[in-house]
């Protein structure tokens, strides 16, 4: 601690924190006059007064710090910015350190890129007011508050030499996803991850209030903090000598990074037992600092009137605008800033070199250090049908073997991780804990099974705690898959958009290179929740999805185990997408060969001949369309029961395994043409389809085709208990009696010709009901049910 | 201590949980042979073997000991069962209590009522395994974790003489919004409000994994524990010896229930400064306590194992059939009821009476103790509109005031709450602090305002803690309104989904009674993110309940102040729904005078004749439709823009607040007939609808309709950012211009004959770009426009 105090530049760093307050300030006000060579006037000030000071100049002391500690450490780290709201700042170190002029050449380190600097900051056609992907350095948005922590766990997972420094604003702090995220550490390897500082920065205010953080006593704090598993480190900021924090700082990240290292020493050549406690840095400092006292009579600095902009008014208040202007001089620009607008030496005297400048690390551009990843052949884990509905499998099951050799062949790599919410044996994944175990670092008794230090599946019962460790795994140039109960990755629907915003706004940058899908596996579906019931019936998560732009969504829904395999190994391969699978973990019949499965999925859509009744050439009187599991067996079996009934109608089967082809062509990039869709489906004939989800997607889907109007969908309507599976479908309409009879009441003239057979599907439906009370499981006919192949 | 030591009856207490797991045990499997009055054979197994034993034992344990807590002090308690899917125990609880029976008459308290009652749960037809609102007694069911803690503390805010117990387990610990819901105790008032008692059932297994809390070092655990700002008080079993728990436990529990009396006396008497360190249990006990000891030579009880149904293949395996006959008999159920199955008096000898009983509280069935809101008359709040668009108002803003008055007039009885993520003010409704305060347990300082320990506005930045709160508030019978920035009600898209489940499954049972319904105030919308841009642009949430069951939701789009307050008006006075209500909080026109509006939204869609320029019987031309406040403003300026430069073109402007009703009458409660439909919408002629959120939600909604395929609905294609409100509608085409242009390429013939104007329409638009990227402002033209009535 000595040590720190004792070579410490402060001055230096100062001048960095300055400079950085200076600039912040001047993007959310300034569009001219950016070194203040005149005195400040109206016309200087942006018309629309749009940003965040309050956590800034806490966000720039960070900044300014880190660069001391990289620079003198040599130290390979990435910043997480929990409240990237505060994104002034951390273009403001960006700037400084010549890394945003490296990716925006426009925007110069002098006087006129100054000036464009401050005036693009939430100006139309300029950048957000965010940490947003235009940010160089960021992976992490903060707009949707909650996951910084999550972010940073996933960024230091298989990076042994990083260091994920994480800012935490005590607003945040309040969310759940947050609050969960401080027991990362239980999952964190010190040998093969790297590490995560939590830097907690109790600015004491959120948009209106006090934080409960910052209000705790400190002792409950502390508590609370060590409770987590940390050994807090505590700074304290003064609201009236600002430069006394310097050695604060500096003494408390030279602990915590020299702790840091120890700890990975001491673990790296296996002197370890149990979980290392891992420093963390309390920052505490008043809200707004360094900007405006006050305004109007009342405190700004250090109270929430400091949260976005302190002086609202400068055009219109001649008070308000020589307050900006004392504000900004109060930085001594000129000491900052050359003629030429150039920052002066003693200002970069800390800022890192070339990679290791915040805003240029490689592992905030995850595209750059990404590898193909090693798939293995399917070949192997194919399952062989001789005919459709000859055998069944378990597709996930299936899919484990598969993901146990994958994660195999990236042992050395560490470059995928399977993440999931305590479910990855629920769902029939357990063959990957052959090949590698549970990271745990938690006590073991003898009696666990597959846990381990080192393990790359990663469980806890958090749905926001997976997907923000994948999130933050994917961004910095990883491949994962993300498995859950269907109907619980709802409680991530929020997280999935925002990543799917990042995504596009990455994919309109030059500078960001793809990065891999995060895919999801959404099994323990609707139709077979069988221990749980109504809670645990879900299908809209894929809705949800089909909100967002086009370019970066895809659903795919296969209907058996080959068709996962297929599916599966596509959706690995892609990059910037959000993909989600939906398939079933229960044993299903095996319809297609691995072969016919790849073609099958590579189409998306076809028609399977052997289970319908057209001759394929001719226009059917009737189309039974299918996307998911369940609905393809409900409606082969539907097709089973017309063919043996009525042999003379013409029934098309057409299996849907990639919803998006049933959009438009001009809508998403696999949109089926008209002319396509058309000659799968018809223009004019009944097309009744039985969908997994909520029935209402699918017209969504297609309402522009020409025959729409003769669709007829079948879906899960919000009917569902605890139950058997025939009963499920039968609630909701989608079992095979009630398919058949579809077809029978839509097929021009068929409810005279066909009225036998109705009333006997009717009457085997309504013996289920009787049944199924009495006996608890499904009528003999529906559970010995095989194709008739 | 002691006391409770000296007078306690174990064995009555140890009688109690064993026939609580006896009949546990016997729900999963039995179907028949409930006493075991002859061996058990295979055809007393139920078929299908569903539900979950692991979690059982403890929480009978829990139901047995506040029994005797209860009945001892005769206090008013509430049960939540964080891990519901251990509906056998409550069910169990209720059953011995007898409050079951008096809900369902029929599964009666004696030997053929159990049979019937085993043979139900889990059965089709019978009832969910689940603490689904069948459960007497449960306001929680449990399916989706981490919300039990949260609703505790709904049900305790403004039920002084309450104590809610809650089970947490350790599962649901690890999910977000429980590691959340702890602060709690920061927002809970001693003087009127009950008390939470957490119950942290350490089981130390979730579904296939030990848990983190249960391996923290106990040190740790409590540090933890005590940061939340507890007092723990440990409980644990040994899975040796369980009778030894009952001292234990007992003892545990009385110095808890003394330690509240003392803080809530404390504090009534005025003898209290800060917040209260409240006591809380944790209560460590092996899963499967009780149960198989092993299966299959693997260990069960006390291992993840017992999760489900510890002994899986009991009707094909006479091993296991005879394991758990040894199982049920362990339990001695020759002592615990008599030969006509009835509990004997020992087992009930500490089962409360009447209401105290935790099945038959009133508060677990709120709709018996609502009562009406006295909202006060719209009169005083509505703004005055001699012509529409010739003022304008907040309509937020207008709304705040009548919440203040409401705030006054629920001051006694306290039965209303406002709850929000720290956007209160944010969303301009800070009015109401004129009434009430902010609840705040915590320190304060000179510079806070509003907060106090009895405020009924309720603010902490966690979604999850505001839907958990308001749920638990409203299922105990009161009334609230939760207020949020629209894109961030996705956050709590799974909780609303589950909360429309209960309703729903609440609603088919006769003994529950309707409470009030969950109202949602979206603001800061997706075209007014001002300070924010891309990340907080998300209009989907309403798509998101629209999946849900019909009976149970209704969408709002108020386009102005006094709609919106007519709205509020009629959601607060409705039952067992979830409404969401989006509406403006910034300055918009005002349209109506407050009978109109009224009227409008009572009607929920009509046209406005005054903004068109069809003559209001022949059909128009075109039909410009819009919900929402921009889409609505955009709208009538482009029908302005029409009737100066088409003054001959007939115009109907149509406005929907009520988005239901564009669903068919057979679709949805307040659909319309396809004539009220084709009256407004005409069957042919163009419509061009301006819709607030994802246009393809229109679409799914009208899709039926005969006019369908003449629909052009424009809205949020997500594409944003940082930007001026006109910007955001021009890159999103719902801009005026781009409306009369739609209506100018859609009207047959009009094309050419206005091909001038639409060029004009063309270049100011254009025009915009060039303007925006140099002012950073709207178009003259646009940022003054006014509806030229």
């Amino acid at each position: 601690m000595g040590d720190t105090a004792n070579h410490l530049d402060v001055a230096s760093l100062d001048a960095h924190w300055r400079a950085a307050n200076y600039l912040s300030c001047g993007q959310i006000y300034l569009m001219g006059n950016p070194l203040l060579s005149e005195p400040l006037s109206p016309e200087h000030i942006k018309p629309r007064l749009l940003g965040h000071w309050g956590t800034t100049p806490g966000l720039n002391l960070v900044y300014t710090h880190l660069n001391r500690l990289i620079r003198e450490r040599d130290q390979d780290t990435l910043c997480v910015w929990g409240p990237g709201h505060g994104g002034p700042a951390i273009l403001a170190g960006s700037w400084l350190e010549g890394s945003y002029t490296e990716f925006y050449p426009d925007v110069t380190r002098d006087r006129s890129g100054m000036e464009r600097f401050f005036r693009q900051f939430s100006f139309p056609g300029g950048v957000p007011s965010h940490a947003a992907p235009d940010v160089p350095g960021s992976i992490h948005e903060g707009g949707e508050l909650g996951y910084s922590l999550a972010h940073a766990y996933g960024a230091a997972l298989d990076n042994p030499q990083l260091l994920v420094a994480c800012v935490i604003g005590d607003g945040e702090a309040e969310t759940g996803p947050l609050a969960a995220s401080w027991h990362g550490n239980k999952f964190l390897d010190p040998v093969h991850d790297g590490a995560v500082l939590p830097i907690l920065h109790l600015n004491g205010y959120k948009i209106a209030n006090p934080t409960v953080l910052a209000r705790l006593p400190e002792a409950e704090l502390d508590q609370l903090l060590r409770g987590y598993g940390h050994e807090p480190l505590y700074v304290t900021g003064d609201v009236d000598d600002p430069h006394a924090v310097h050695h604060k700082l500096a003494t408390a990240l030279d602990s915590a990074a020299d702790r840091v290292r120890e700890i990975q020493h001491r673990a790296r050549v296996g002197r370890v037992a149990g979980r290392p406690r891992w420093p963390m840095i309390v920052l505490r400092t008043p809200k707004g600092w360094t900007g405006p006292a006050e305004a109007d009579g009342k405190p700004v600095e250090d109270t929430w009137r400091s949260h976005q902009v302190p002086l609202a008014e400068v055009r219109e208040n001649h008070d308000h605008l020589l307050r900006l202007e004392a504000w900004l001089r109060s930085y001594r620009p000129g000491e900052l800033f050359d003629e030429a607008g150039r920052p002066r030496p003693q200002v970069l005297r800390y800022v890192p070199d070339g990679a290791r400048r915040l805003g240029a690390t490689p592992h905030a551009n995850g595209g750059i250090r990404l590898r193909e990843l090693p798939v293995p052949s399917l070949e192997r884990y194919g399952v062989q049908v001789d005919k459709p509905g000859a055998s069944s499998h378990a597709p996930t099951r299936v899919l484990g073997s598969l993901l146990a050799d994958l994660m195999a062949a990236t042992a050395d790599r560490r470059d995928f991780r399977l993440v999931g919410p305590d479910e990855t044996a629920s769902n029939r994944l357990d063959a990957v804990y052959e090949t590698t175990g549970k990271a745990w670092q938690e006590q073991t008794l003898a009696t666990d099974e597959h846990l381990n230090r080192d393990g790359r599946v990663m469980e806890v019962l958090s749905e926001h705690l997976c997907q923000g460790w994948l999130e933050g795994y994917l961004l910095t140039g990883r491949h994962g898959l993300f498995s859950s109960y269907e109907a619980f990755a709802h409680i991530v629907a929020s997280m999935a958009s925002q990543h799917i915003k990042w995504l596009k706004s990455a994919d309109e940058l030059r500078w960001r290179r793809p990065v891999a899908s995060l895919n999801y596996l959404l099994t323990s579906h609707v139709w077979r929740q069988d221990h749980n019931g109504f809670s645990h019936q879900d299908p809209g998560f894929v809705d949800h999805v089909f909100n967002k732009s086009p370019d970066y969504v895809r659903v795919y829904l296969p209907p058996d185990a080959n068709t996962l395999l297929a599916v599966t190994e596509h959706v690995l391969g892609t990059r910037n997408l959000v993909n989600v699978v939906v398939a079933g973990k229960q044993p299903c019949f095996d319809w297609m060969p691995l072969e016919d499965a790849r073609r099958h999925c590579a189409r998306g859509v076809g028609v399977w001949p052997w289970a319908g009744t057209d001759d394929g050439h001719r226009v059917p009187d009737a189309v039974l369309a299918c996307a998911g599991d369940v609905p393809t067996q409900e409606t082969l079996a539907a097709a089973a029961l017309l063919r043996r009934h009525l042999p003379d109608l013409a029934v098309r089967v057409v299996n849907v395994v990639d919803l998006a082809r049933l959009l438009p062509a001009d809508q998403h990039p696999h949109g089926m043409t008209d002319t396509d869709y058309d000659a799968l489906f018809t223009r004019d004939r009944p097309v009744i389809f039985a969908y997994h989800g909520y029935p209402w997607l699918v017209h969504r889907l297609t309402y522009r085709r020409t025959g729409h109007d003769n669709l007829h969908v079948r879906g899960y309507q919000e009917e569902g208990s605890t139950t058997t599976p025939f009963d499920m479908v039968v609630r909701n309409n989608l079992d095979r009696y009630r398919l058949a009879m579809d077809v029978v009441d839509r097929v021009p003239g068929l409810a005279v010709h066909a009225a036998d057979l109705r009333q006997h599907l009717a009457d085997v439906r309504g013996r289920h009901h009787e049944w199924i009370r009495q006996h608890g499981t499904d009528l003999p006919e529906v559970a010995e049910w095989a194709w008739p192949g």
